[in-house]
């Protein structure tokens, strides 16, 4: 997809020189690292591996447990703020918009320090040394997937499941607006390099621990509906976390099945916070334009998910918002 | 993908050389057709109309209602067996695997009728005069993609998005085993020739009616595990279908919901009949082989999907049934 003259083409060719010249890395991404993340530190280590190079892989925060099957996930190191056995001279910092996401692993920073910054991030600052970036990525592993066809290595199985993942997890299994030409070509190689579509979506996309069930159960069974069916809203209190044992990701998705009924606009979740607040999330199936709304009540975000915090009880917040977005939706064009 | 002197290179060229020696087609698909159906019939008309031919789409089904929006999707007409005001000498048929589930259009077909049969199911039986098959297609809408790109027509907007939808409802969103580089790379052509992979998605995959909601709430709510954690199930009774408005098509999926919690090998659905039988849905997450499980009570299906049907009430169902899965687990390896 890269023609010679492209700049990022140049940009791909100056960060494999940068490989090159250093002998011993440390690869980071950013803290808490998600699925990109941990992908794109693996593929950089796969990639120093070919090229004959030395790395160690630390990030601030834990592998999600749902990424532990990945190959040398159990080599990634959580840093938490040890004094620092070694410093080192050549990082590869991927996924991270700017330097502080890299959080307390910049500790372990040498100084001088050469910095190669991979990031697919539209804010990121290009604080590397050398920067290789490209906005238009879905994911970090996407640019990565790039870089190690440029240098002309063969993908194995190993490398393809890890990118894979990356691709899978960034895209939300092919279904946000960034699932592009690129990306499906990528998936396509990756395939054909070994990556187990089915398996990975398995284990990545379907499987849910049993805290993710029970809230989900808990939110299911409280979902209600405006009379027109045009706004959809549920609500977790603080006991549901702790009777369930779900955590505040496990909550994430669960105000799409709002959002997802035939009919519904607008969908809300109202999460009552341990300091008396309640979060609120906005999703917007198209029309409504949800950041606007939040921003009534000092929050913000984008057009189809935005979010704000009310100090309020619960059931007020709920009264309040649902009129809000149910008077903006008519007063809609 | 396809070199020449490749057997199915020469399929291809007889399945063009079939739609310009005819000038007005039928094209039907199978009985209450599914997104392939309606993909695959949808496309074969916008390749008739590249080639300057007539041709008339007849299905017996209507076209469910998630996929009306498709371009053309208006134009299907839905066969209940009137008396035929015409009858035609050229059809083609896409994703019968036989003649039989042509259904009552073949009422149509004139005598003698030339045939050309586009499929993707390796059990198809080559019962057109003319066959166009490949086993290892996700979707008969990918042999589509490879025939317009055979023809050396460009893909527009419309079609790119009738082939996607083919390949998104087959694969179950690029989930399922059958998910290959070919379906990747073909789907990487259409997202650049217009077809939209998040409004897709969206429609296709996420969005639920209000009854499928219900029946999810209901079924949640029910989902019981053994001990062990190996074993999870739910059961719907009529009196849901009746009180939620759903329909049996509502209760695809249901199943997974048990079948994807972590730790359990074998989810199960029992479904409650009209008549007092159960019906009874077997998933398996790997390692169980269900399809043998089912059999002991009449039953089959594949390995990880299989099903039974037991005449007794639905409790003593759910009793024999779960202790049966739980024992066959015990003495696996």
């Amino acid at each position: 997809m890269a023609a010679a003259g492209d700049p990022y083409v140049a940009r791909l060719d100056e960060a494999l020189r940068f490989l090159r010249e250093h002998d011993d890395f440390l690869i980071v991404s950013h803290v808490q690292p998600d699925g990109d993340a941990i992908s794109s530190t693996i593929a950089v280590r796969w990639l120093l591996d070919r090229l004959g190079k030395r790395s160690l892989m630390i990030n601030e925060g834990r592998v999600p447990p749902r990424l532990a099957f990945l190959p040398y996930a159990g080599e990634i190191v959580n840093y938490g703020g040890r004094k620092p056995e070694r410093r080192f001279r050549a990082v590869v910092a991927v996924d991270c918009a700017d330097f502080s996401r890299i959080g307390l692993v910049s500790e372990l920073f040498d100084e001088p320090c050469a910095l190669l910054n991979i990031d697919h991030h539209p804010t990121n600052d290009a604080f590397g040394t050398v920067n290789l970036l490209r906005h238009d990525a879905a994911a970090t592993a996407e640019i990565l997937f790039d870089l190690i066809e440029h240098a002309g290595l063969a993908i194995d199985a190993e490398a393809a499941t890890v990118i894979y993942t990356g691709l899978l997890t960034d895209t939300g299994g092919f279904r946000y607006s960034n699932t592009s030409p690129h990306v499906m070509a990528a998936a396509s190689k990756l395939l054909a390099a070994g990556a187990d579509a089915h398996r990975l979506a398995d284990r990545l996309l379907e499987r849910m621990t049993v805290s993710q069930l029970r809230i989900l159960q808990r939110g299911l069974a409280r979902l209600e509906f405006t009379e027109d069916g045009r706004v959809g809203w549920l609500y977790i209190e603080p006991k549901d976390l702790e009777e369930t044992g779900a955590s505040g990701e496990d909550l994430e998705g669960l105000v799409n099945y709002a959002r997802n009924i035939d009919g519904v606009e607008v969908g809300l979740l109202f999460k009552g916070m341990e300091d008396g607040t309640v979060k609120v999330s906005f999703r917007s199936a198209g029309k409504a334009d949800v950041a606007a709304i939040a921003q009534r009540f000092g929050g913000g975000g984008h057009i189809r998910a935005a979010g704000c915090r009310l100090a309020m009880p619960l059931d007020e917040a709920m009264r309040l918002v649902v009129d809000t977005v149910r008077r903006a939706l008519d007063s809609m064009p």
